[in-house]
């Protein structure tokens, strides 16, 4: 069902020619005990807004009532007025920010989701994506469950409101091991706040403190806004759990040990958040050093795609010593919409997002450096915005390797065919690119810039699925009958 | 849980110092089959505007998918935008204006309501009350059922949701025998319109064609804003199912005597309805007449209390042969919201809503009919504003008997403390409004307006729990344990 | 020019399929030293909103700064945020509503329009229309004045601003000797509230107290909502001048006799307004009882066209001892914009203001009273909704006598060949409208109702020139070279 | 006086703790002769979007009329939407982007401004400032001129509509001969585009041509996101006259050498902008590696105050061979307000804006090099954070000498004792920021970087009185009676 209103909100058409990234679908943050927990949510979501642009949550609770504000947009805009605020009274609170990936962008979508259960409220608020989800959601129609959202964040609620245990920990724990796939859940109830990581740690969790306030957040990045304390990552299938008591650990699963996805490195987090010990902006100029090892080019200048090529591009050009320049200048004042141009307009090749420096790289050979590759459309559009620019040579570097396989823990990849890698040739894929050459980072280049001698083939360190196929766990909406089913469903109503 | 946003929208204090009427909270339609289903819905519900002025919303089916719209405010806003309607897609739809009445109002609440079944989708649209609403809420949140709105409307979902049943009608029917107090729904699947309409027939449903097309409406005003032929009464405990096949009628019910709210005379329904055979603006005058016969008075002018008041007032006008006059203006161009007032512009005395005609009442004695009297407050002022615009003597007389009751059926009535004639004597009242005589409707005088006889005792031919306190069905929320646990769930979440 | 934002706003089609009235452009109203001026203001502009719905404004001055909220819609609705009124702080203030005439609505246009004059600023507010407002308006651009607006209330600005006088009140007379028509303008300086009447009177203007304080208003009813004491109407060639030492009353005009518009008796005017003298209702109810004496029928029943025609049609009853009905129901829930329909559905004669109350017109032969004919569409309809509803006759009575010719003081009415009685004989509009029979009050007659013997054809004691043609002011605009020049202006920019 | 709606929009603070920037005012835009007028502008507007981000405008002419769309906000956000470009019909156009100087910014200031004169429309929009703006205006409102904004452009319209002349160019030519100061106008009548650039080309405007039309431009980026080719810059003093006929160029000044602002180097130009035949990336880089020469620092890294700071620090640290490292991180998701934060909250030192890359700089001697300081807020914040860090020195350098005085051409400086530099010496600054060193540009080594071997001490090549105090035109109004005169009037209204 649509929502006509949320629908025409996103219906106006979005004129990004340079979509093309990957784009996580969550961050998620909570805070207990603070007098200011609704700011302090607003101010980490904001530092969080990387993660996911499209709509933001915030719910607090009060001692005696929830409360609950989400809107489609960013941070800044959804949080900016006093009202807003104040409404979210309480001293804890956890929010959200997100991108769609399995439920259309409604506002019923936007989390942190609530239901009231038999002994109270709770609110949750989702990173990751479960691979069982919709099996799971089947079953639960089947059973009489009424499903609100699309999201399949909803399933949790569900399977912590029909367990047959009392206490809200065991409930939550009954719904955890039903799961499969990539989680990183904070939840808030009418005592307590809880956190939790699935097995095998795929999508990011952090344990943070401010004043004595214990603070769960997606990113390190989200501590450092607000002043607070880093303690440690939550670790692989850990549960947390604060309340006026403390905080509590609870590990119910049998312990394994942790693959975190590797794209945080590459692409997903802040270069200035620490994500399990390992500073992302140092990783992605090791990536960057490391490229310009196994594939140097003979080159005048090195020139970033901005944004996300920048610390790669500084790492590349100092390991090979060749000038670092800005060739490309990136227009962030892009509102939210833009007008579709057109035909005519089109044809002129106008750039939104980013633009030629024509002065850095008229007449030079350069080096253009870009975190990956997906369905490779901005790659085309940015060499050729180079040569057109007046670049003499434009030699292609990615700093990770060619993404051949879709994800489903919560990057919003493409299918497989509409992946380049897939159904390309590294050659091929230069000539289409119209580079004059191509090269990506190695599958053990990447495990060396994070510190490893290389891939351990038998236990890989990091879950890397969309550059090997090896998916850390199964795929039962994939694999098994439920696709089938949910389409039907979707067709029925 | 609060929703921000919505509680912002009507936090706005709505300054009408003359606020104490019965307010119902709904009205239905319905439509099978047509190609503008949507622009038929709302122009239905627009005839239908004043059973409910708060939201409204409208479902559509186009043979693959549900479409909804649902809105604070008016239907000639919600509905006004060409693309609104557009996304409303299909031949089929039903829609809902309404009060706010068990739940807070906010868009969750807005309906019709909808939920993804096993078999497909089920929207569905509610007027009247449920008087074990709580009770059965209660026992399925044990259940682990998640409820989003606080209206009692989402629990025949869950009901439907969790039939054993595997037909829709089977699975409606099985929900419906759990129900207790006033009900007219109209619901829509992928399949079929159906209405229902209590065992007692409390709240009103009419059954109507449009081009071959069926409808149901709550009223036949709803009928003829489009032209649409009336077919008849749906009947108290009548199931109507309609679908390519044609319609249906199930009753599932042991067959009663039919018991229509009186009020719906009184006071609900259009002046220009048919209700049950009665054209209602004929019953007002005759309520008018039989009160002048009942309650006469030595006056110059017969003053209507605007709007409500009129036909009573021509009725009683009519029948003691006074000269019926307008001695008070109703300004209609009220916004939403107004000025609230500073205390030393409230001293003023402003009337936003009712102004007095000075030329027609002053230096004369004045019969002031209105329909009833529910706190007293508004009829406080109304005579004091006659007073001061110099009128000699004021005879307040009121078209139905003194209301000592609550309603649990979906009528808006204050607590029982706050009902003017529960707690004082004609005489009290009296002296409180500041008239110079009052007199009340007889109970069998109403009765007489609508043709019988009088009341029968046995057998009472309306609802009339207001006047009498014989309430039509058991009161299982008010009597049972479920008041209390609800408002601890409330409290807890 | 046209300013994007505002036509979008009013681009949506207003379905209203019955409007067919004259439609006045103004309502002013100002007060002087009150510590809550701007929500009395308020307050006064909802009493007058009948007067102008299109757009209302506010100015106010705090003893420093001038303060200006101006919007499209409702008074209620655009004045209803206390900061809105916080912001507008001071203790005079003066406000308009309208409906757009000369300049189309877009917010530029929306009055009190306001400018810095070399002394301080000024702020005026106009009901009525310039009869040489274009051709002054072209010599001041000629001479180098820029227009922002397209009103013609602008013009009073520009020759305040040009005066060579220096004292304020000074430069106010000079400019209002260079204006022909009608005007009734408030007008607020830093220093006086001013008031002025153009020297037949043909637009009204009261004046009153509110606790000693001065207001100044367009009817009577703005001082009834507030309180305030009516003290008495402006007089034509009236300029009234309040600061802090008093009130002042200049004529600056050769004293003539009053030409108040007759069409605030038959129209405008609110009923519970007193204007020179008389009650409006008690007019009304006069003209309803004159017509049944110059045009009695042979009927069951009298049907007022709700609202306007309803105390003509109680005077008209009771006149004959014929039953007075609501045969035609009002709905005043109308949105401000509404569905276009589709053809298929326009072709339903849907009604969404009107509606045939049937039990109270079925079989019978209907007297159905109107204020009055302009194009004649609604009476078409009204009608054929009565025959619909069963009526076995239609007599149609018009409280007016037939419009023939177009007013240019201020009342929207169409252009001459659009006005039904201006090229068809009565007989003729009967057939087309489809009465069984029609006729209208008589010139005398409306005199007569006034109190009057009869019209003084050589003195007429009201402009009634859209009855007679007989026009009270010289008409420069229509009959000089000002409207080509402006046409052509208008194309060039 | 205010116009609460717009004042409303504003008034939410805007907490930036990193506001301690230059704003330009203004970016202008006009095309002649293309069929997508309005979309090609709206695509220029967004590229000049870094010169003014407050409020955005643009005009239209379709052979018959002018449109306008003037909207708060920006340009992606304002010109999103479909209908708004199909409103502004016709294929010229001019276009404006802003922020507030001597207006306070209100929809009325928000350009470009139009009026209509006696021959026909006229639109302008303008970069830059008069310095005799108030003289003007307060001479044109004592000889009855009305201004509705409180932009000084609104002068240049005042003095085209009273010129004595006939021909449009002429009226042109007769207004620019009296104003003093900076601008760069855009205009458009009914015949033709015109641009005028002050007698020192102060402000910039290009020339382009895109299919054979003309366009102005304030930066060659914006012809280069429409892929229009550069054909010269605009002269000082130049008038450039576009219409059916080409283009003509009219210099009714008596010649004078061109001082154009460094500024546009240092600051406000966009760095892939080419002003003067310099590229302004490469000029800043210069800047950098001039400031390495003048004032070098023994440390470890070289890091950028993003984003005004990136092109010197590269030139820096390429010039010194220090490794450059991105040790600050920009969020650039800000929303137009956010939270004000208590006290409390504020107290925790919060960074909405920028935020330390611990990894890149603990323990580190660093150079931290930005463009400007102006007030030093934000430098003590940024050297502070780098502390906070674990920078083991921080050494400040800036790529421009001190600011000591304050700009009037449309540079919103802060007055002179809020100019850090104005009031303490290079030492009392270090101190105050809390750096270890801290050096500037010499005014000489900022000349150099342009090409030159230093200042021409007799003849300036650029206006360069920030630094020097040496202003190039008078200031009438600073001087002269008129801020005085300013100040009363703005009291009386």
């Amino acid at each position: 069902m649509d929502n006509g209103r949320s629908t025409d909100l996103l219906s106006a058409w979005d004129f990004d020619p340079d979509d093309d990234t990957l784009r996580e679908e969550c961050g998620v943050f909570g805070i207990y005990g603070h007098p200011e927990a609704a700011t302090i949510t607003a101010l980490g979501l904001h530092a969080l807004q990387h993660r996911g642009q499209e709509a933001t949550g915030i719910v607090s609770f009060d001692g005696a009532r929830f409360h609950s504000e989400r809107r489609l947009g960013l941070v800044g805009d959804a949080f900016s007025d006093h009202d807003v605020i104040r409404q979210l009274a309480g001293n804890s609170a956890i929010g959200h920010v997100r991108y769609a990936t399995t439920g259309e962008t409604m506002l019923r979508n936007v989390q942190p989701l609530f239901a009231e259960l038999a002994g109270g409220g709770f609110a949750v608020a989702h990173n990751g994506n479960l691979t069982n989800g919709l099996t799971l959601r089947s079953r639960l129609v089947r059973e009489g469950a009424i499903c609100q959202s699309t999201s399949d964040t909803e399933v949790i609620l569900h399977l912590v409101a029909r367990s047959r245990h009392s206490r809200f920990v065991d409930r939550f724990i009954d719904a955890l091991v039903q799961l499969e796939g990539a989680y990183s859940f904070v939840g808030l109830t009418n005592k307590k706040l809880v956190g939790a990581r699935d097995p095998l740690g795929i999508r990011p969790l952090v344990l943070g403190q401010l004043d004595g306030h214990y603070i769960l957040a997606s990113e390190t990045c989200a501590l450092d806004i607000i002043g607070a304390q880093f303690i440690r990552d939550v670790e692989n299938g850990e549960i947390i759990v604060i309340d006026d008591d403390g905080i509590e650990s609870i590990k119910p699963f049998v312990a394994q040990p942790m693959r975190p996805c590797i794209f945080e490195y590459i692409y997903f987090a802040r270069p200035d958040s620490i994500v399990h010990g390992r500073s992302v902006y140092d990783v992605r100029k090791k990536m960057g050093a490391q490229l310009a090892l196994e594939a140097p080019a003979a080159a005048d200048v090195v020139v970033p795609v901005p944004d996300s090529g920048v610390p790669a591009a500084i790492g590349y050009a100092r390991a090979c010593d060749i000038p670092y320049e800005l060739g490309i200048i990136r227009n962030h004042y892009i509102g939210r919409t833009f007008i579709q141009p057109t035909q005519s307009v089109r044809e002129l090749g106008v750039r939104m997002k980013h633009s030629a420096n024509r002065g850095a790289v008229e007449g030079k050979r350069i080096v253009l450096v870009d975190d990956s590759i997906v369905r490779g459309t901005t790659s085309m559009k940015i060499v050729q915005m180079m040569r057109d620019a007046g670049a003499r040579e434009v030699h292609f570097r990615i700093a990770s390797p060619p993404i051949t396989h879709p994800d489903y823990y919560g990057i919003d990849t493409p299918e497989r065919e509409k992946l380049l890698a897939a159904t390309h040739s590294v050659e091929e894929m230069r000539a289409l690119i119209g580079a004059d050459s191509l090269a990506f980072l190695s599958v053990d280049g990447i495990y060396r810039a994070c510190g490893y001698q290389g891939r351990d083939p038998r236990r890989p360190q990091f879950a890397d699925h969309c550059f090997t196929g090896d998916y850390p766990t199964p795929l039962t909406d994939v694999d098994g009958e439920a696709p089938r089913q949910a389409a039907l469903l979707a067709e029925a109503g």
